[in-house]
């Protein structure tokens, strides 16, 4: 897959529609994976998104220490190693190798990338006033990657316990928002 | 269309595919409504929500004071209302009127629900630190109301620009995360 450096003013509209993403972050020994679904675009450019992460997920402490991740969007035909990644924990496991995704080196921080993700963002922690009450990271997106060749991505979209809607049609409409 | 109660420790499940929301204020002489696509759960229960509005828009200013909202879901066969109310300010116009939407009195918030939807959630605001700084709003849900037909609602994803992503297929998947 062939991702090319994609404009941060668009990242935002990567995100808006909801999908769970993979987000990577350098671990001590090794690089660590979770799936996640609470997230938005706070801001567009430069990109500003919020995460939730619970304060018992092993990512939790490494994102608090490092300060730097990526947020991977995987499409459908990733759904099993999504899955995969969210029944383990980093704490006992490499979730990569495991999971059979590939960690790739990212351009601006020490996260990796997954490789299998249609896209990538590599992101630097901007904001932790409300880390310790509600989990809320709030990262600046400092490079993006997308596959060009995917127009409408068929990403999974979280309902609770196991149960995902997968992106269905796309329709255009006489909007005037950004 | 007969909205029941729903459970708060499942609002969660409504929001994190990440639809657009129609969120409802009572307004000063009329009530108003805005269309949102940032917004994200940020704990199960008592089920809170993150949500970031402009400081331009109308709704912004009616939030910070009333500190009430509701905040509802329309699927695809309300695009064309969605879209009207992304299009038009309720500093000039009664947007429920003009965009075809009927406004029902809540249970427990001065917000009223918007009536087409078939799940709206009352709010209060449960915290602004973040509202000057990135329009930031985390509101707790009171009170759920959900059509319990509506098994797989086929909501709207923004992607910019008038593009949305409508949601398609359910698989159900073994993965062991609420």
């Amino acid at each position: 897959m062939a991702k090319r450096s994609y404009p941060l003013a668009k990242v935002y509209s990567l995100l808006e529609p909801g999908p769970v993403l993979l987000l990577a972050t350098a671990g001590k020994t090794r690089p660590n994976v979770m799936a996640l679904s609470w997230h938005m675009p706070m801001e567009f450019e430069p990109p500003l998104v919020g995460c939730v992460l619970g304060n018992r997920d092993y990512s939790f402490d490494l994102l608090k220490a490092a300060r730097e991740c990526t947020l991977n969007i995987p499409t459908v035909d990733l759904a099993d190693q999504v899955v995969a990644v969210g029944n383990c924990s980093g704490r006992d496991t490499d979730k990569f190798q495991s999971c059979g995704l590939t960690a790739k080196p990212a351009k601006l921080v020490g996260a990796p990338l997954v490789a299998e993700c249609y896209a990538s963002l590599e992101c630097r922690v901007a904001d932790t006033r409300l880390v310790n009450r509600y989990g809320l990271f709030i990262l600046e997106v400092v490079q993006a990657w997308v596959d060009g060749a995917v127009k409408a991505p068929r990403t999974l979209h979280h309902r609770g316990w196991g149960v995902f809607m997968v992106a269905g049609e796309t329709v255009r409409l006489a909007s005037g928002m950004r």
